[in-house]
């Protein structure tokens, strides 16, 4: 069975799943402005418009170190670590976006993920054509056009949502996948 | 009709396919050794074994510059664009075994193929979890595992294999591809 079991694909989304890209910007916004958002102002609205300035996302995420030092968020590494016992777990980052972030995530994940091979990763564009039988994401962009089982991890910015399974952090992941074991 | 050919979609290997690393691993042997090997003493035999120094390859492709000074294989700029007319075409490169080639390669694509946005473009590890309907590759590591219709792009390493569909440049490609429309 433990065969079959590892041809189980699991794609696993950076930013907003494995790295805490809200509490960053939180944090960048603050340093430059001097003002401190609350976390709680932030749900249901989307990353580029939940700050005063609306240019203030998009212009953290081209900044030099911004990708490098993001937070972890929690549970991440010790779930991927108990995933990748029974599944094929790949992580897929949207990073061409940006080209400077390219080999800041790759130093993230050599940094907190040093156990994931360079064979499982992706840094793409449009994830459509990832052919993996789940993928954990938090923006609609990517799983509405995935042609697996989508898997929506709980941000602020889509807690309205609800037309994919809703599972709201690294904890309820693992139970879930577990029972596929 | 045209958005039913827009469906179909094929991936795109960079070395070897659209970037012409035998050159430029001769241009490199030859700068470091002054010796000049003939490329076709290199027919049939893997790229790390066809140069008398069996680690110069694995050297050169951790050198940096290598990736961003990569000649172009001939012909395959004005067929991606043709291609880009009737088909969804991804830039799908094994970036991700070199960091230092992330944005080397990223760079490189914008200068020779700025038309391609970068949703279309991926880095990755292992290439089986592409989907894409098509795979233009050189290499059977490649090819051997992707569960679209495979296209063996003719090079000196690969010659002696012919349990794919082979094509032998970018003329017999865009030929081949115009029969679908």
């Amino acid at each position: 069975m433990e065969k079959d079991k590892k041809r189980i694909s699991i794609a696993v989304d950076m930013d907003g799943v494995l790295a805490d890209t809200e509490t960053h910007f939180i944090r960048y916004y603050e340093k430059e402005t001097g003002e401190k958002i609350d976390p709680d102002s932030m749900k249901g609205i989307p990353e580029n418009e939940a700050f005063p300035d609306k240019t203030a996302v998009q212009r953290f995420v081209r900044m030099p170190g911004f990708f490098r030092t993001l937070p972890l968020i929690p549970g991440g590494v010790d779930a991927i670590r108990t995933l990748m016992e029974d599944f094929d777990v790949y992580i897929v980052s949207a990073a061409m976006e940006f080209p400077l972030s390219l080999f800041e995530k790759k130093e993230w994940l050599e940094e907190y993920f040093p156990f994931i091979s360079w064979q499982h990763i992706v840094f793409c564009g449009d994830k459509r054509i990832i052919r993996t039988d789940y993928l954990i994401d938090d923006h609609l962009k990517n799983l509405d056009h995935f042609q697996g089982v989508s898997i929506m991890f709980t941000a602020s910015h889509n807690i309205h949502y609800s037309h994919h399974q809703r599972l709201n952090n690294w904890e309820e992941i693992v139970q879930y996948f577990k029972k596929l074991c």
